[in-house]
């Protein structure tokens, strides 16, 4: 533990950036990063195999597309404070009409796109 | 995944209850709880052995307070919007002189207490 522990403010961890789609880890906590993105536009379809993705909303409106075991599309649209988990192995798309501030929580090491090959490096901040 | 996805209003959960250190589970993920809670006053002295315990301010000023592994006390104050992880075995006191509403995220059946002797039942909701 740090000798002087100290909080971790969402606003200003976010105000230390403006790049899109790369995330920021801003703590770890039982081996998962918290991290910090902001996003605008569409992401590509993926999935993750072995971990359920926690998004939580801090600004603006995420639409988060999902294909069903079935093969349907569905999705699921999140406001400021609004929270949703995709199960492990579904595949879903993020998409942000305007600009969107997110909290995410993965596995320390999990690629963004599902893809080592296509994921960016995630900075610490 | 359910086949209409439904995203988790904070502030609507947290109109739902009104008991205080009662922690209620809005979500899972990676077998963690996500859960809301209400506290006011002194909680426990306790700690984790296994288990990170991360906390999110949604409303209020929570102090935690701080065992250092050589014995000294700290503390470490978070607002809205702020977050702290207190490392696994660190000994930990949260406190708040007003109510305070927190994100929190532990292994399922973590015990809040540290102690599953004493440890409060994770209400669904």
């Amino acid at each position: 533990m740090d000798t002087e522990p100290t909080s971790i403010n969402l606003e200003a961890k976010l105000a230390k950036f403006s790049d899109r789609w790369h995330p920021k880890i801003i703590s770890n906590f039982n081996g998962h990063d918290v991290m910090l993105v902001k996003v605008k536009g569409d992401f590509v379809w993926h999935s993750h195999p072995d971990t359920d993705d926690f998004f939580l909303v801090l600004q603006g409106t995420l639409r988060i597309d999902l294909r069903t075991p079935s093969g349907e599309t569905t999705h699921v649209e999140l406001n400021p404070g609004e929270l949703y988990v995709v199960p492990k192995g579904i595949e879903h798309r993020p998409v942000a009409v305007d600009e969107v501030h997110l909290l995410l929580i993965e596995p320390i090491g999990t690629p963004n796109t599902g893809d080592p090959s296509t994921a960016v490096k995630k900075e610490v901040i």
